[in-house]
């Protein structure tokens, strides 16, 4: 993309109003503007991230076996009455009476619905286990919207539903969306820590929150250090077998790790000292075992091998998308700006033409933006004619990984300048070279 | 994807309040539940079918120099009010308080957010042309939704918006737009027709609608035979030929083509009797020029050359997105069920094992799959137990282009049955043949 086709709007100040610096490098990278409170718009540059997240959401739900549907965001109150949420939700909930006096909410969630969907088509066993899943729009109606899309009150999440015969199967059902979890987190280029949680408002008694370690988190976390050491199971994890995902779980389950809310004092200073963190962390992501909570109110009932019929047990997994852009910069940015994780990048390569106008230099860029783009590489091709301060404090503050600088001394030697963002790291070289480089980082 | 692990609740009957083809077959395919007054969950089949329309969307947008990005749904009142149609939209238009009793509504469509982007942002000619777009829900609040996602309440659709100097960049930008929606709806695999239009309450005094012939569409319509033999401008077209554009629209605009609206029977009549066509259309598409209707009230300036302040010029361009769905299976279905273009099929082929216990047709099967994946393809591959009869009129029912069907015959010989979907002949041939007939297709 030529930077001036691209719609980049990076203002100089964020707004005082922005507390942390997610929330400021958003809108002055121009990724969000707010358009109501607690709701963002997505520049061109923030819906390129959006995507990439939810791109590889996508592919690590369907490793796991999940299948991709969509749900609408508008949802009927009488749903939500069968389950007896609909009282209970409490203000968060966005009520809505549409013109024919019908009352509707805008979903915060979907336990209900899927319930309604699955009991509808559903009838045995055989069809079991299933896993279904959305990535959509969200509303609760927060009090008190802040950070940005961290805490905002429309925000896209992926939500899981996991349908089982029995106990044992949801059990399993929810040990392969904690082992997806950890790949996806992975990938993302953070580091999440499962957390035994509070189910809340979804209900159950088995749930895990999962965290990215961060200074402005608002929950307060402790947690060994041992348990960030593990690795994850990796993109060749096989996710039917049952043994491999119970170690995956125990392998970290050995370690004390909680929220506040389930913070247990004397079995965290059983830690040894030098591996205890007290710190903040951002959630994620949050799983949830809930049995027949909505399936007995709602009838989700199957015939079981012997003809009987049971209401299934259920788990519910959700990660929030859009959150995640901002807690992911949260965790990756330094005084110039966003250090995008390579797979979420908006651009992979920034281009940037130190002197348009010289012949030369033109053409060295425009050979250089053409071969990027035939080498696989999605590049940001900077070929206005502001001046080379403003261009590269730009492209730092939106934190492509790498930059390709080319000047006209350096189009006459047909060699390029290659920048690491991560580092700093500069080094000249040929195209070919910086092309073979940023293939093998 | 193996049938079993997939969701793919085919249902007998069809509801009886679906009254057209699209309809049903949504609904009897499992593509579609209801789940509320015109609003709808798009099973996995659907799901797939509506991500392939909005991928074609977004590459053709593109190829026509637009820029995505994404806008929430709620919208504030408040900006309505400052182009005055917060009182003039009518009921259609989903109200909501939240908490803090403001008012905010569902958008049914986004001129006034996009002008309020733009407008904190863009303050020179030089920024200009510019051309923002977003696929997003939308909800109006139709009293009578019917035709499933045809005129549904919650609808995915893609609106762009132009912002030029003058009304002539103005009007360029309208013409790249109407030669990318030929291209967009071919792809697609059908043939919508441009056709003068009333503005409507999008305002201004340039609009054309793009209408697929059917005779379930709700308009009816007038015109030219002729106009549906011109080819469409085609993938290599350059979108920055200002005469090519130009010539795009003439090619079409000689000959009559009018809804009812804008009929004008003295003109019809002068069209040869053999090519007049009176028929019904489903509108896919709908493009605006409105002039400075939002950028005055709203303040959307920008300094010309001269330094003075001007009104930009303004456009949009709507998109069914999810309705494409339906319109496109009134097009293309026949009595066994939907016939999908190949661009848009939820899978490339279906693979419909005949009998999964026996050994060598399994391993047949099994093989086939494999490479049916390594040759690029996306199979869904039947090797359930169910009834010969029931896997091909399921098979038929959701409309994938082509069938690759083995039993023990044929896997004894190391062969296959191929069947394409559209014209019902079957081969038989190795699976290399298939393959390499299916790519040739």
């Amino acid at each position: 993309m030529r930077l001036s086709n691209f719609f980049l709007p990076v203002v100089k100040d964020a707004p005082s109003h922005a507390e942390i610096a997610s929330h400021q490098l958003m809108l002055r990278s121009g990724m969000i503007r707010q358009s109501g409170a607690g709701i963002y718009s997505w520049l061109p540059l923030g819906f390129k991230v959006l995507k990439n997240i939810e791109r590889i959401v996508r592919e690590e739900m369907g490793r796991a076996g999940a299948i991709e549907m969509l749900m609408p965001t508008l949802q009927q109150a009488d749903l939500w009455r069968e389950s007896g949420r609909y009282d209970d939700y409490g203000e968060e909930m966005l009520r809505i009476t549409d013109r024919s006096g019908r009352d509707m909410l805008y979903g915060p969630t979907n336990e209900e619905l899927i319930t309604e969907i699955f009991r509808a088509y559903v009838k045995s066993y055989k069809q079991l286990p299933l896993n279904l899943y959305h990535q959509q729009w969200k509303f609760r109606d927060e009090i008190r919207p802040r950070f940005g899309v961290m805490r905002g009150r429309e925000f896209y999440m992926k939500d899981a539903y996991s349908f089982d015969l029995d106990e044992a199967g949801a059990r399993l059902s929810y040990q392969k969306m904690f082992a997806a979890y950890l790949n996806t987190f992975h990938r993302l280029g953070v580091t999440a820590i499962p957390m035994k949680a509070d189910p809340g408002p979804i209900g159950g008694d088995l749930s895990h929150e999962f965290l990215i370690l961060s200074e402005s988190g608002e929950s307060a976390i402790f947690c060994d250090k041992a348990i960030l050491d593990v690795p994850v199971p990796g993109l060749d994890f096989d996710f039917e077998d049952q043994d491999a995902l119970a170690r995956e779980m125990e392998k970290r389950t050995q370690y004390y790790a909680a929220t506040d809310e389930k913070h247990d004092a004397e079995a965290f200073a059983r830690v040894p000292k030098e591996r205890q963190i007290a710190a903040r962390g951002i959630e994620v992501g949050h799983i949830f075992y809930f049995g027949t909570k909505y399936s007995e109110p709602m009838k989700a009932t199957v015939q079981n091998k012997d003809g009987q019929l049971v209401d299934i047990h259920g788990g519910s997994y959700g990660i929030g998308v859009s959150r995640l852009a901002g807690a992911i910069i949260e965790a990756c940015h330094d005084e110039a700006g966003i250090v995008w994780p390579a797979s979420i990048a908006p651009f992979d390569v920034g281009l940037i033409s130190m002197r348009p106008k010289d012949e030369a230099t033109a053409t060295a860029c425009e050979a250089a933006y053409k071969e990027l783009q035939a080498a696989g590489f999605d590049p940001l091709y900077d070929e206005t004619d502001e001046r080379a301060g403003s261009k590269f404090a730009r492209m730092d503050l939106i934190g492509l990984p790498w930059q390709i600088i080319i000047g006209p001394k350096a189009a006459e030697k047909g060699r390029v300048e290659l920048k690491s963002r991560r580092d700093g790291a500069r080094i000249e070289c040929s195209l070919v070279e910086a092309i073979t480089r940023m293939k093998a980082a």
